[in-house]
């Protein structure tokens, strides 16, 4: 069973069905935690219910035989009916509070955070983690703002939780997120576009190697 | 507390946002409430997971004003955060088996069915009543086959649980309905789409007493 206090948040992917290549999510999935990716969120903005719980209980079954935590992205029904190790929540899903009873304590919540006050509530209403963010520009999400490396160090200063950065993070960036405090890097296109994800994964592993 | 088994799913509201008139989401609710529907069932398939959270807790205060058993529609989740009576999942949403698990024993699960087949089937996986349609035409939902009161009749014949017909159901029809052995109907436009709603529920009342 997985003990939610030891996770490794260190390369965390996000899944994003509009990036994927021609060797699927599954596969994808596959080869980031090959390269070494620690945690998978998956994340589906598009899909039925019924799609979406069959998903991820696909992924579910993979994450497990690859031995690490599957995290879903705002729906705590499938989150809860695929038994995952936990839900990832922004600020425009439920409410931390809410979500955290309906969890139990076992399973890891995470929050978004883009500000400091958005992360010490979250910790306060119970988040496992914080994802703060965007740290970057990316394409990925729509409408948000930056908070850049400050707005990241800014965060990690004030929640006790492990802080998970996420927003356009790649390898050229990677070095410095990890300088300003993050305790992981979520990256969806950073890994998912990449042309060998394995190799992709590997190589912001190394870097963060270089600077904890 | 509710008891879920002493449900009357008579006189069945569904909400659909599209059709509200100027009257709004929870004025439509309390008038049909006053005419004397017996069940609400919350349908929003367009919202966000906060903002579904937010309008679903506020029709929970009105329907525990009004002591009626509010059912979520497809998002347990959304059905455990506001703790509604129940949940109502199609064909196309979570399976029922794992719905019933997540949900307990003490909440209601309803379950749409087209067939007989899938209305044994949602009874075998713990069904506390079942949506039998599209019995009638409905421009309330797309690409589904209309089981007409004959399939209708077979439904009932088939399962020991209460069924409630849904689709396109009105005055004019609403007898036959009955007379078919449905134990409720389920309206969307034939209560919402009235001018007056607490009449047109009152004049529905009046129509399945005259049956029963």
């Amino acid at each position: 069973m997985l003990n939610k206090h030891d996770v490794d948040y260190g390369i965390y992917l996000v899944t994003d069905r509009k990036i994927l290549g021609r060797r699927g999510l599954v596969q994808s999935i596959i080869e980031a935690a090959q390269g070494g990716a620690t945690v998978v969120q998956l994340r589906e903005k598009e899909l039925l219910t019924g799609e979406f719980y069959s998903v991820a209980k696909r992924v579910k079954e993979v994450t497990d035989e690859l031995g690490i935590p599957l995290i879903i992205n705002d729906r705590l029904d499938i989150a809860l009916a695929v038994d995952a190790a936990g839900l990832h929540i922004g600020q425009e899903d439920m409410p931390a509070k809410i979500a955290r009873k309906l969890l139990g304590p076992h399973k890891i919540l995470g929050v978004s955070a883009s500000s400091v006050e958005e992360a010490v509530l979250a910790q306060q209403e119970g988040a496992d983690y914080v994802g703060a963010g965007a740290v970057f520009a990316t394409g990925t999400k729509e409408d948000i703002s930056f908070i850049g490396l400050e707005g990241l160090r800014k965060i990690k200063q004030s929640v006790a939780v492990p802080v998970v950065a996420i927003g356009g993070i790649n390898e050229e960036n990677l070095k410095a997120v990890f300088e300003n405090g993050a305790d992981g890097a979520a990256c969806v296109s950073g890994i998912l576009g990449a042309s060998d994800i394995k190799k992709a994964v590997e190589k912001l592993k190394n870097i963060k190697r270089s600077v904890k």
